[in-house]
C-alpha cells in the first residue's frame, strides 16, 4: 500500500506552483518580480495603527491560546463591523475566526461534504475552492461567468442549470453554491440584480449560499457592492471575510465564518463550525487584536482603505491601459480586488498555452504571473495589479515584448 | 439529506468542552481556576527576547504572506536545534511550519488516510490525535500504557501485538503508529529502551513512526528523554515539533512537521507535505521571526527553558504531594511535560464517574479540569500544573475537600 491517501492528489495551488523556481532563479541572483499573489503589504504596508495593537498585545502579554471562535474583542469588533457597514445584526455565536479563508474552506467542506457529494461555483474561480472540496470528496459542479458579459451571469441560464441539477440524482448529494464578490481572478463586480438572481435561485431550490466577500470595500471604476447578508432575509447563507484584502494584512491569517441566520441550517453549521474551531485549539492570538483594533477604528481604516482603493485603481487601470496596447491580449476592465484577467489569443503566438506562456514569461523575463487553467479559465493569464506603476509598467512592457518575441512569423 | 457530513461529528475536544460553561460561571460574576490547558503564558510570561523579536518584526513590516512551507529564518533555526540539541542533519525540505501541531495532525492525516485506515497510538492519548485521523475516515488500535509501570510500556505485549495487527486484514490498512514523548495526559517521559523497543517494532513491521516531541525539554525529577531521531537510522519517520511548550508561546501557534530521512516514504511525505501547505497559502508571518529568534538566541533560550523547568517542576511535586493526602486519589508523579492524571476511587464516592466529577467540581468549586475519559483514560482526572502554588495549592484543597463533601456515608 501506498503512503499517501488517494485524495491527497488535490492537495495543490497553482498561485504557489512556480515559487520554487522563482526561489532558485532568486538565489542565482536574477530579480524576480513577483505579480502572483493578491498579497497588499507586499508593496502597500499594512497601516500603522493596526501594527501598533498589535505591539501592544504583545506587549500586554496577549500570547496564549486564545478562545478557539476568536477573542470576543474581534468578535464584537466583527459585529460593530458588519452592523455599521450594513445594518446587519450579527451575535456572539455567527462568527468563528480561521486561519485565513482557506482554513475556512477547510472547515466548512470537512463539517459538510461526503464522498461523492456536489456544489456549485462559476468559473473562473479561485483555486482553493476546488482544491479544499475536492479534499474532502466532493466535487463542482459548474456555472459561468460570462466573458463577453464583463464577466457577469446569466441568470436564466443559470436558474436553468441550477433546477437541473436539483432534479438529477445529483441533486440530492448537492451542498452549497459558492460564490465569490468581487471576484479572484476576474477583478470584477457582480451587479446587485444578478446578485438578487441568484438568491432567488439558491432560495428556490433551497441551496445554502457561501459568499467570499473578502475584497468588500476594493471596490472602483464606478461599480457598487452589494453584501449577500443585504439580500438573504432569513435564507440560510454564511459569508467568508477575513482581514487580509481590506486590511492589507495577510500576513495575519486572519478569517472568518460567518453565519447570520437563526434557521435550523444555519444553527447546525453555526455550532458545528465552532467544534471545528476547538477541535484545533485557536489561531494567532495577538493577531487578532490587530483586526480587532482595525475594524474598531473606523476613522484610522477609512483613511487606510480610501488610500488603499485610489491605489490599486490607479495601477489597475495603467496596468489594463497597458496591456490593451498588446494585440494578443483583450481584457475586460476589472472594478474590485486587484486581478486582471487577460485573455490572450495563443492562435497569433508560437506558445501552445497559459501554462506555456506563464513558465516561459517567468524563466526568460523573470516576470511571475499565474496560467488562467489554474482557475478555470485556460487562454487566460492573471496577473495582481498591486505593483506601483514603474514595477507594473517595467513587467507590462516586458510581457508585451515576450508576445512580440513569441508572434508567429 | 442533512447538512452536515457524517465525519463531522468526530469534530469534538474534551479540553475544550467546559469552555462554554466557564464563560457563562465568570460572566456571572465567579473567578473560575482554569486548570484545564497546557498554556505555558497563561501562567508563565513568553519571554521577552521573542517578544522584542516579533515586535521588530512587525515594525519592519514582515506582515505579507510567508513562505508556505514557513520563512527560511524559521526553517534554518529549525536545522541548527536540530543539529545543536541531537546532532541531527536536518535539510531545508525536511520541514514544514503549520498552525500548532494541530494543523500538523490535520494535514498528515489527510496526505496518509483513506476511509477505513488504521493507525496505531497508545492510551492515554492526547484526543486530537482521534478527532484528526476519525475526521478523515480512520480509526485508532491502541496499545497501552501501564499506569502500574509509571505509565510505560509492555514492549513485548506491543510486539506481539503489532506483529497480530499486521497479520490481520487490518494490517494491510494500518498507516502508522503514533507516539507522544514526553506525553500529555500523562505526564511521563518514556526510557530510552521502551522507545528502542518500539523502533525495532516498527521497523520490523514496516511501519511509520510518528513522534510528537513538543515537549522534549520539559523533562525533571531525574528523566532523560531520548528523540526517535536519534534512535531511527534511516528508517521513515515524522517528528511533531512546535514553539507552543518549550518555548511558552502558544498563541503564536507555530507548529512542525519535520521529516528527517530520505527513503522513498520519507520523500513522499515530505513534498506532499509541502503541497498541503500550499493549498493553504501560509501561516501567521510576524510570529514565524520570534520563533526563529527563540531557537536561534541559545544562550538566552537555555535561560529561559531552564527557569520553566525549575518552575513546572516544583509546581508539579507540591501538586502531587497534595493530592497524595486526598484518599482517593492515586498518582503517578510525572517526570515530563505539565500534566497529571490521578486515578480516581469512584468505590468510595458519590459520583459515578470521571465526566459527573469534573461537571460537578466546575460548578460548584469553580475549578475546570479535564476527564481522563476524554484522553481514553476514564477513571481518571487530568490537572495542568502550570499555576503558581498559591493557586494549584488553593484549588487542589478544594478538590480534596470536594472529594470529602461526595464521599460515600
Amino acid at each position: 500500500m501506498g503512503i499517501l491517501s488517494r485524495r491527497s492528489r488535490y492537495a495543490t495551488n497553482p498561485i504557489r506552483e512556480d515559487d520554487d523556481l522563482a526561489d532558485s532563479l532568486r538565489r542565482k541572483g536574477k530579480k524576480v518580480i513577483r505579480l502572483s499573489t493578491g498579497d497588499p503589504p507586499a508593496y502597500i504596508p499594512t497601516p500603522s495603527f493596526m501594527i501598533d495593537a498589535y505591539v501592544r498585545a504583545l506587549k500586554e502579554g496577549k500570547t496564549s491560546y486564545s478562545r478557539s471562535e476568536g477573542i470576543w474583542e474581534l468578535i464584537n469588533a466583527v459585529i460593530g463591523r458588519y452592523k455599521r457597514t450594513y445594518g446587519i445584526s450579527l451575535h456572539e455565536n455567527d462568527i468563528v475566526s480561521t486561519q485565513g479563508i482557506s482554513e475556512g474552506l477547510h472547515i466548512m467542506n470537512s463539517a459538510m461534504i461526503n464522498e461523492g457529494d456536489y456544489a456549485i461555483t462559476f468559473k473562473p474561480y479561485f483555486p482553493a475552492y476546488a482544491s479544499m472540496l475536492n479534499l474532502e470528496g466532493g466535487s463542482f459542479l459548474f456555472e459561468q461567468y460570462h466573458e463577453d458579459d464583463r464577466w457577469s451571469i446569466d441568470a436564466d441560464e443559470v436558474a436553468k442549470s441550477v433546477k437541473s441539477i436539483k432534479r438529477s440524482p445529483k441533486g440530492r448529494r448537492l451542498k452549497y453554491m459558492l460564490l465569490a464578490n468581487p471576484n479572484n481572478p476576474t477583478g470584477t463586480v457582480l451587479h446587485r440584480p444578478a446578485l438578487e438572481a441568484i438568491v432567488d435561485i439558491v432560495n428556490e431550490n433551497d441551496i445554502l449560499l457561501i459568499s467570499d466577500e473578502i475584497y468588500d470595500e476594493i471596490v472602483y471604476n464606478g461599480a457598487k457592492f452589494t453584501s449577500v447578508s443585504k439580500l438573504a432575509k432569513g435564507m440560510p447563507h454564511v459569508i467568508l471575510y477575513g482581514a487580509s484584502k481590506n486590511y492589507q494584512a495577510t500576513g495575519f491569517r486572519i478569517g472568518f465564518m460567518i453565519v447570520p441566520e437563526s434557521d435550523r441550517t444555519s444553527m447546525k453549521l453555526k455550532a458545528m463550525f465552532a467544534d471545528y474551531a476547538r477541535s484545533r485549539l485557536s489561531i494567532n492570538t495577538p493577531a487578532q487584536y490587530a483586526v480587532a483594533e482595525a475594524m474598531n477604528n473606523v476613522k484610522e481604516h477609512n483613511k487606510a482603505v480610501k488610500h488603499l482603493v485610489k491605489l490599486v485603481s490607479e495601477r489597475t487601470n495603467f496596468a489594463v491601459d497597458l496591456l490593451d496596447k498588446n494585440p494578443f491580449m483583450t481584457t475586460v476592465r476589472p472594478n474590485g480586488a486587484f486581478y486582471i484577467l487577460p485573455r490572450v489569443d495563443f492562435k497569433g503566438l508560437k506558445l501552445k498555452n497559459d501554462a506555456e506562456f506563464v513558465s516561459k514569461l517567468l524563466i526568460e523575463e523573470n516576470i511571475q504571473i499565474i496560467r488562467g487553467s489554474g482557475f478555470g479559465a485556460p487562454g487566460h493569464i492573471r496577473l495582481v495589479s498591486l505593483a506601483p506603476k514603474e514595477i507594473l509598467g517595467h513587467a507590462i512592457n516586458r510581457i508585451n515584448a515576450f508576445c512580440e518575441r513569441h508572434a508567429k512569423q
